[in-house]
């Protein structure tokens, strides 16, 4: 067969700040995808693309010709609204668990197809895999009749959508080109719209535990996704939101989901909750339920109805004890005062250090392993009282662990106030 | 073994416009020839040294961590000065052919390792073996000893001469990251340094024709490849040269030969004469002869002599009938007037598509195929007059050969005068 395009040739057009057609980036993803674009020249190009950039039209169809990469799926058969939401990773980020349920609640489908962690940012399937006997890996059958009967369904996306992404994402991945915003907008859209999803909530986070530090990139990030969703007939919606430090009290796997069932039987730390109850309001708002009330479903038990048997329904045990810990150790506040600082990257790279992330796509983690927060910005703490508790199987890990929190906890004398706010801004489509 | 350096951080050092340091760029060329670095790492990192650039400081570690990566020739025991001379490329550019006997007269040895053509620009080994028997192959004792003996040689660079290069230009080729002027400065230099010779003489060429198209890259390029060899010892000088119009009357292979054997005879087109000339002149006087007068062993025979040796001891008859290609088409003057521009690089893809030149490393060329010229710029011509002519063995190939020179002439009124000199400037160490 006749190629159409030359590799070399539009390289060379994105290296010179040049634009490609539709035809060029068609082929190039189609190209790479079968092979005849090799490795190297993927490189090359996204290394030209995360240094010269992509204007909007050029990361649309980027996208466009990743979902045309593999299967498509379509969820009209069921009748009813579809909901989704993405976050872009955090620490302590748990919201989706009590999420799916608490929108499911409404009669909105919320097919939440889910990774699994990697470096210091949790997985929400590491997380829901604490629970003994619960399956990430669904079939597609069994998966629309959890969607037709439950409503909720958290699990592993299948291998079918957007395939491009997949081998891409590896390559970004070893070849120090992940930081492309136009290249992770169409990685994140390729897969949300792949999966068919009719409204998106995207929750796009920013500060030290976050992908994006800078609000400025965050905004830019959040633009972009909306304008792709949007594009795609996708009803989409970003909320940015604040990763200085971490969601919650836990970061790790088994305590994060005993916080989230803290959350839907009607308790939970505040600021897990606001966000739960604020990501349903606007996923309910994209699609069509605008007047329901999150915040009652979590207080009368029916979104813990509904995780009770979406959980069931995937082979776990709702009620079973969570995996612990087994060696743990307290960090201790060293000053009187304000607690003005908790760093989220710091909490982050301890958590996985003691064993609830890993390092490569093979590892496996520890369920109980984690840190759990004592208190958060804000808090009058008193030096000497327990400020962290560090959780692991391995007690050899607490070392290195302590030695990412060095610097994480900064106390100011009382009066002071740390400037976080949980909600920055909502972007939504002609945002400008 | 434990590796003191991650690919991905190496990356994205440069790819933030960061400096590498001299052990990162040590590690990176020995584990990239070792595999260790995979070629979509190095492809990616490449691209951020085109795009970002890097220090005098940083090409200079490149260039010897690939120099480090092979063997180093050493012609110490020779007992006489060596010089050596390298073309960035141009059309019709057979300079090497009568330069290196010429030089050889004067007791300077010249062991110049040439390569093959690729592309539009011709290689001096695919001209040379188109005399009936000659070899490029020389084993190590072969080439001391017809530089002891004769004092001239052109063969094949061994593929044990910085082999780091060898792959990693093999690599840019495929990726769209040749044109990066510390990456092109690198591979010319650390093939040149660990090729030993005490004197080099840099031909880089500025125009159409040329890898460089305007004055202001070809002179950086110049500039680091001066400083490049003298800090590793070489006595270096460059001479920016002009490339709008091809030299010479030829552009081919045996043409080219013939053509070159015009020049050992004592005649040959001006613009060949004097460049040839001027570069032998550098290279005496960069290896310590400066009171040489080589025009006259050009009129004399002397540097015939040694030619006629050189082709000898390789093999080649140099009285031989070179071939001849089988068919010809005369493109003829479309109008009266001077001759203002011939393009080189027209005439060089159009000597290509006749088949003088090869798309990729394996194909075979043509000894007979190519275009002679028949007026150069400057030159009085009439409508109807023959301009040039096409040869080849392929008749079929005269079409995209004609296609490659639509636009290549223009024809001005009686009086103008083409704007363009041969020698543009001298660049030698310590331009500021």
């Amino acid at each position: 067969m006749t190629e159409p395009f030359d590799a070399v040739d539009i390289i060379r057009t994105k290296r010179d700040k040049g634009t490609l057609t539709a035809e060029q980036i068609d082929w190039t993803i189609d190209a790479y995808t079968r092979g005849v674009v090799a490795d190297e020249q993927m490189a090359a190009l996204n290394m030209a693309i995360l240094l010269n950039g992509m204007s909007r039209a050029e990361v649309s169809r980027w996208t466009a010709a990743m979902i045309a990469s593999g299967d498509r799926m379509d969820f009209s058969a069921l009748g009813k609204p579809t909901a989704d939401k993405h976050s872009t990773g955090g620490v302590g980020d748990k919201i989706t668990l009590a999420l799916a349920p608490l929108v499911a609640v409404f009669g909105v489908a919320v097919p939440q197809l889910s990774g699994r962690g990697l470096g210091h940012t949790g997985g929400t399937l590491d997380k829901l895999e604490a629970i003994p006997g619960w399956r990430a890996e669904l079939g597609n059958e069994e998966l629309m009749s959890q969607l037709a009967g439950i409503g909720a369904v958290i699990c592993a996306a299948g291998a079918g959508l957007a395939p491009a992404d997949k081998k891409l994402y590896a390559l970004r991945d070893v070849t120090g080109t992940v930081e492309s915003i136009p290249l992770i907008a169409s990685s994140i859209m390729s897969k949300k719209i792949a999966e068919g999803t009719q409204a998106l909530v995207l929750d796009v986070k920013v500060g030290s535990g976050a992908f994006m530090k800078d609000e400025e990139s965050a905004r830019e990030l959040a633009a972009t996704m909306v304008d792709l969703g949007t594009g795609a007939g996708v009803e989409t919606v970003a909320l940015l939101t604040n990763m200085d430090t971490p969601l919650g009290l836990t970061a790790g796997n088994a305590i994060e989901v005993e916080e989230a069932v803290e959350v839907l039987a009607g308790g939970g730390p505040d600021d897990v909750v606001e966000l739960t109850v604020r990501l349903a309001d606007e996923m309910l708002r994209a699609a069509g339920v605008p007047d329901a009330d999150p915040a009652a479903a979590l207080k009368d038990g029916r979104a813990m109805d509904v995780w009770n048997r979406m959980i069931e329904a995937q082979g776990g045990d709702p009620r079973a004890k969570l995996p612990v810990a087994r060696h743990s150790e307290v960090v201790y506040a060293p000053a009187d005062g304000v607690l003005l600082q908790l760093d989220a990257l710091a909490v982050g790279v301890a958590a996985w250090r003691l064993g609830a992330g890993r390092a490569r796509k093979e590892d496996p983690v520890q369920a109980g392993a984690g840190v759990r927060l004592h208190a958060k910005p804000g808090a009058v703490v008193r030096a000497g009282e327990p400020l962290m508790t560090l959780l692991t199987d391995t007690p050899a890990r607490f070392g290195r662990a302590k030695e990412a929190l060095a610097g994480a906890v900064v106390i100011g004398p009382e009066g002071d106030r740390p400037g976080q706010q949980l909600i920055i801004d909502r972007i939504a489509a002609g945002h400008g």
